[in-house]
């Protein structure tokens, strides 16, 4: 049979460059692979199926399927072999401990956790499974896949509760089942894994967690064993350092030390408290998108955080959004707590008539805003029940979308700039399912793609990921220690402005629909506040620091003299240590509370009328003219650096 | 008998200022009042036993009794008077309507009203009811006071459904009550009233307006009529001057022509939405005060909505104010919306160790709060359901109260002087029942005491008017047309320490508790903005005007040059005026829109490179240099007066 005409038992599959290649029906993914390229066909470890990652060896049955190729250097591979690491966990737990029940133990983006039952397991134990798991490694056992009628899965089965009921929803009377096989053990599994257990690189259990079967308070609670592997022991290391330093930056601890925020039990989950130094720096935050947004030519509003749900029918959020919403009856009416700030929003838009002479109308609002996350799911301030959004909705002609998104990608700009955090965009399109003309979706499209092109960004285009109401631009930035965060977004929405019936009047004199943009630049102040702490551990710049300056008098003969220092810098946020201690504890002590600069006097600088300066990166500088030193901190805070950098000068 | 000594038929009744006076039992107000004097019986039209009021034949019959007497020219002379005008009016409605249902007709502050039902009434009917009653008042009936036995009361009443249902709320068995009968009418009534109808002097209905029996929403509604009366047609016209230039100022109808706010069914009622002119003017009052409290070591805090009933029930609000409060289920838990923010701020107080060093701790915050008023009280933003606080707590040694209430009381002088408006300051002192030690209350009276007399104010003391939990200073001040407001309050707090066992460390070593102080400089924003509006008229002084600056092109040729000077005010507020329309409309709608500077430029201004400056009372001057206006501009905002004054120079 030749290669180049499709014989009856060929199928055609789809790769990921969108070519074709015939193959034989039932070939597998490495088949295909190797039939791309030997090389290829030897670095395969699994494939993608139609999105669905698949062992290597799985058979490809119909015609058209979309493959792609999962190598060793993937993010795919790492997982799978993940995946198999947590196979080695459940059999080393099974071998140390009688009677265990086994849930599941799937791969994470950062490792892999096996859920057990009927188990007693405190972190001491971990040592000795994991010594058990590298024995597992060291014999290299070979991973079988096996096809098993259910029936037969069912006697295999018989005493693992959990697997049984998962067993009873994946397959039906007559299916089979895959299970995976390694020396003594086997475990019901769709894979795909690697070929043998030698091929799992370093393993290094991390801890133990309560989880409830299935996420669902109203099921058991069981017993959760993170671990995660890597290729190399010194990625493993790299892991650990990297979790290490995340530790050290994490904002609850540094936000407890630096008392910038409390969530406490008797106010309750997710309702952050933020104390004066936490305060201190949303003020500064808030007025630093205050003057870029009136600027750009934003006004303020101000809308209540309780609306009646006749409001949210309008904008949808009953029907789509009610779980996710705090509400309640107040007499015959029924309210709720603010999901989002843009019904609001248009509702004020709505209050009025404009002209496309006013066109466009930006309403900005620090509003904050409530969700009903799980309380199980909330966790410092990442997840939390209320959050305020720096909320922007632009009320614009389809016509200005372009010069409008193209200020707000300036925005975005200037705002991460400023904090040191390098970003990336992507473009998501039109997805399937959505509402407006055709004509709309190509104007606005096209204006955010030539936005994009304008500014010879790179950017990817995520095709059909646009919400249902409109495309959008995400951004992402990568904080000091290389995470990715998700940031702002540049969101255009057709729906609303139908829902609310907006309108303005045309140089036509008939009305147009204006098209709604939503916008934040930091997005939640929480989760950027959050990422903030961590991004600078804690060490804020100049103009955030909840205390700028401190002035450290050497010995109490120099106290009155650390006060007029202190008045000297009154346009600061400045203070005296005046306790009873040496200037040593003194000094520690303002690098402890992460003080940018600290101002010491003593019997020379009293005499003189200077001051030495001393800085968080403990450099110090003698005999310092005071108003040096106050012009420096002047452009220091009013230009945003970042790092203390006086004595760098 | 002889006048010094008591007899058994003798009585001794207290007079206001403290002094006894012993007249015969069963002798009544008047008697009385000629017992001090001649001048003082002849004007007597009332008189108060035990602060009761009572018609001036009313028989004294207890020993000890507290006797006030009423005159003419008193408050409650003119309440007496109104009383006996709504007697009127319910006697001109049954001459004139068949079968009218009678309900209750008091006096008020402003007039009086009359509620009746089975009645079909619009405002055109007013003018014969006011013509009716002219009548009644022309024939001068006297009117007469009767006691009754409650079962011949029963039969006069016999087709009055509410009269009889008061009746049987009033009187027992047995009793008596008190019928008024004027001419060929009379009524269920405790009076007092004057003695005849011709006593009464310009009465004017006023209104109509739907009330619920006994204001509660599950009872009929019924027809109220609002009149009111005085001594003569001048003060009646003078009312009505009065009321018409406060409904010029209704902040209601200036907040719509604004734009400043609005209250829409669709979001619900008492929550205002804050338009960008109303905003701009918020966000000016915010940073005033910001800059205040920062200046006075205060530091802002920030709290959410929500929080558990925990709370609520340390903080004792749950027990005493759940009514009034927005209060939910979410999961297992109950949660309300904050009605105050005070216990959010102890639980930040709570979550650090303090000591002697660090007091006083100073908290402000910007806080909303929710309180669920009755709908149908709810008006424009007098009275609101979601109001922001300017709030402060202090949490201070019980020594230094003195100091610290002494700089609110700078802060507030300088808020309320800011809005040129006159106040003054009544002492609360403490109730019978009461929280704290007799000691600690003594100590904190005397140092509020103290810090009046050191501002040589006149202030009255309200003895026992303080709350339980602390005594207080309230401030009231007067607005542009003379009403008075409830201002800003300073109260003292000895109960919340107690409830959230707060403590700091002394100089003994030992834990203290620290006494707490509420405070507000405006109050609460909405009804200070309220008053603000009214106040100014929505003239506001240059610092709060929404739009500071319009430049008027005279024509389209000057567009250019008008911007061009727009860019020279870039600091201020300020438009340019570019429709096609005429300079003298232009001029017109800015004085419509209250603007207090229009620059108006012309060919001779683009010619001179200077601008012509019209203000808001119409004066103009040509020929200013651009320099010399803006300096005049910033010094008239930075100083923040209330009229703009460039061409008052």
């Amino acid at each position: 049979m030749s290669q180049d005409v499709d014989s009856a038992d060929d199928i055609s599959v789809v790769l990921p460059d969108g070519s074709e290649l015939s193959v034989e029906r039932g070939a597998t993914v490495e088949d295909v692979a190797y039939e791309i390229g030997p090389g290829l066909g030897r670095d395969t470890v699994a494939g993608r199926i139609d999105g669905e990652l698949v062992s290597k060896d799985e058979p490809i049955t119909e015609s058209g399927a979309n493959i792609e190729i999962v190598t060793e250097d993937s993010d795919e591979a790492i997982r799978v072999m993940r995946h198999s690491a947590s196979h080695c966990l459940a059999q080393a737990v099974e071998r140390l401990y009688d009677d265990v029940q086994l849930a599941i133990g799937p791969p994470t983006d950062e490792g892999f956790y096996y859920d057990f039952d009927d188990i007693d397991l405190d972190e001491e134990d971990l040592a000795e499974i994991n010594a058990e798991i590298e024995d597992i490694i060291e014999a290299d056992y070979e991973i079988e896949r096996e096809e098993v009628s259910i029936e037969e899965a069912r006697e295999r089965l018989a005493d693992q509760r959990y697997k049984l009921e998962l067993l009873e929803e994946f397959a039906e009377d007559g299916e089979t089942v895959t299970f995976y096989k390694q020396g003594e053990w086997e475990d019901l599994c769709a894979g795909p894994h690697v070929e043998s257990t030698g091929e799992i690189g370093a393993v290094d259990l991390l801890e133990i967690a309560a989880a409830y079967w299935r996420g669902d308070e109203d099921n058991p609670m069981q017993t959760r064993v993170y671990g995660t592997a890597f290729e190399s022991e010194s990625d493993l290391e790299a892991f650990h350092e990297r979790r290490r330093e995340a530790e050290r930056r994490d904002h609850r601890k540094i936000g407890a030390e630096m008392d910038l925020f409390s969530i406490q039990d008797v106010t309750g989950p997710g309702l952050p408290l933020y104390h004066p130094p936490g305060k201190t720096i949303l003020r500064e935050l808030e007025s630093y998108v205050a003057d870029l947004n009136l600027d750009a030519g934003y006004e303020y509003v101000e809308t209540p955080h309780l609306f009646k749900t006749d409001l949210w029918e309008k904008s949808g959020h009953y029907e789509n959004y009610q779980d996710d919403m705090f509400v309640f009856d107040v007499g015959e009416d029924e309210y709720g707590l603010k999901p989002m700030n843009c019904p609001g929003h248009a509702t004020i838009f709505d209050d009025s008539s404009w002209s496309y002479r006013d066109m466009p109308i930006k309403y900005a609002e620090n509003g904050k805003v409530y969700r009903k996350e799980q309380s199980g799911e909330l966790s410092g301030l990442s997840r939390v029940w209320a959050f305020t959004i720096d909320d922007g909705h632009l009320f614009v002609r389809p016509e200005d979308i372009r010069q409008e998104v193209e200020q707000i990608m300036d925005l975005i700009d200037d705002v991460l700039t400023t904090f040191d955090l390098e970003y990336e965009v992507a473009l998501a399109t039109r997805p399937e399912k959505s509402v407006g003309s055709d004509e709309i979706w190509e104007r606005a499209e096209s204006q955010l793609e030539s936005v994009l092109e304008s500014r010879s960004m790179e950017y990817e285009v995520e095709e059909g990921d646009g919400a249902f109401y409109g495309p959008k631009i995400d951004f992402a930035f990568e904080d000091a220690i290389g995470r990715r965060w998700d940031g702002p977004t540049v969101q255009l929405d057709f729906n609303m402005p139908e829902r609310f019936d907006l309108s303005y009047v045309g140089e036509d004199n008939e009305d147009h629909k204006p098209v709604m943009i939503h916008r934040a630049l930091y997005g939640s102040y929480e989760r950027f506040f959050m990422v903030l702490i961590e991004h600078f551990a804690g060490n804020f710049p100049l103009w955030l620091a909840p205390e700028q300056v401190r002035v450290l008098p050497i010995s109490d003969a120099n106290l009155g003299y650390a006060h007029r220092v202190k008045n000297e810098f009154d346009e600061f946020r400045v203070e005296v240590d005046d306790r009873d201690s040496t200037i040593e504890r003194k000094i520690r002590a303002a690098h402890d509370d992460r003080v940018p600069y600290m101002i010491i006097v003593g019997d020379n600088e009293q005499e003189d009328g200077n001051i030495s300066v001393r800085d968080r990166f403990e450099e110090q500088e003698y005999d310092v003219e005071i108003d040096t030193f106050r012009d420096h901190l002047r452009s220091e805070r009013d230009e945003k650096r970042t790092e203390p950098d006086f004595l760098a000068d």
